[in-house]
């Protein structure tokens, strides 16, 4: 029985659940919701996911959605394969909780605010919000520079291994950096720049990126 | 040895950290950040919390910053002692989680909006905004409107037990009921109001108000 993600591959919370599947080596399958055909508000997703947001997941008669809690799932379920994704200790676990909250509080409001801004309106024809997206990437520069002092002291964000502290963050991270014209915003943070290659570099986010190209659906380890 | 959490009373972040030790039992010491001088701003402060917001931790040895990994981390680690705050198995915490982020995700940010625009500024002297309060009202009925739906099929919103998704909602909620003028969004929403009487009613909730109201630093259960 595989997992069944509901979702699309190129929007950024599916990416956070597909990474971590991955890297936890679950078989899985994609189940196309057409986003732009506005399916994830129609009643019948509504049924899953009443705030109309992609994804959810079904495993078997379990059904669960907001894409950091499915992580924290599977990477729990499965905490003995694979990287270890949610720290050793009770103390681990909560440095990853802490840089999850991070990058859910205070990262993820302005990164989607700079991609909404200067790629999602373009993409549909409509005017890029300079002013905005400028806006939200100083502040994103600001969160950077502390990310950059927390990477001179380890690794990872939560310590010397890679965690959902730091997958959380990549797939937003990659349309900021690719499709907004923003990479500068990593300039001279060296840390920040070795941790980002380290992360992106990794097999199971390349693998991620296989889905968007290709149009997989089905994911078999 | 206590746990010392830096904050203030009367913030919604403290609040959901005090109020979970408070559940568990587990002695602290509320050690006063003055936000109105903008202490959590000032370089001492920074060095401990880097984004410059209340509340952070200090237990041993040990610390630790934002409230819901802060939550987390007490519940987990006294998890034998009070309510099950995370739930039993690896699918009620999942439901948890789940919730959890609900709140971080959608509803902290819409009840924010209302607090800040219809609460903050008008107590620092400035006008209510009355166009944004209005707008974020308006979303957080509908929000309320799914909890309503939860709510009539379990008595909690993870399920039959009182856990941390109850729980991190209810400092904001209480500034947009009692501090915002805005009570009306619960009516007609029976399940909603049940519930919000039931956990305010809780004796941990009452000894976190006793804490605002009296000026209280110390815990000792």
């Amino acid at each position: 029985m595989v997992v069944k993600v509901y979702g699309e591959a190129r929007a950024v919370c599916p990416q956070r659940v597909i990474h971590c599947l991955i890297e936890k080596g679950v078989p899985f399958e994609l189940v196309h919701v057409d986003l732009d055909a506005m399916e994830h508000k129609r009643p019948e997703f509504m049924e899953k996911q009443p705030f109309g947001q992609v994804p959810y997941v079904v495993d078997g008669d379990f059904e669960l959605f907001e894409s950091r809690a499915i992580a924290r799932y599977y990477a729990s379920k499965y905490a003995d394969y694979g990287p270890s994704l949610l720290g050793r200790t009770a103390e681990e676990r909560a440095k990853v909780e802490q840089w999850l909250d991070v990058e859910a509080m205070n990262y993820n409001p302005v990164a989607f605010s700079i991609v909404w801004n200067a790629f999602i309106l373009p993409a549909r024809g409509l005017a890029r919000k300079e002013a905005k997206a400028a806006a939200a990437a100083r502040k994103l520069e600001a969160i950077m520079e502390v990310y950059e002092k927390q990477l001179a002291k380890s690794r990872y964000l939560a310590g010397e291994e890679f965690t959902l502290a730091d997958l959380t963050h990549i797939p937003a991270t990659r349309y900021v950096v690719e499709n907004c014209n923003m990479a500068h915003l990593m300039e001279g943070k060296q840390h920040l720049k070795a941790w980002w290659e380290n992360i992106t570099g990794r097999p199971g986010w390349k693998k991620v990126m296989e889905f968007v190209e290709t149009g997989a659906t089905k994911y078999q380890p």
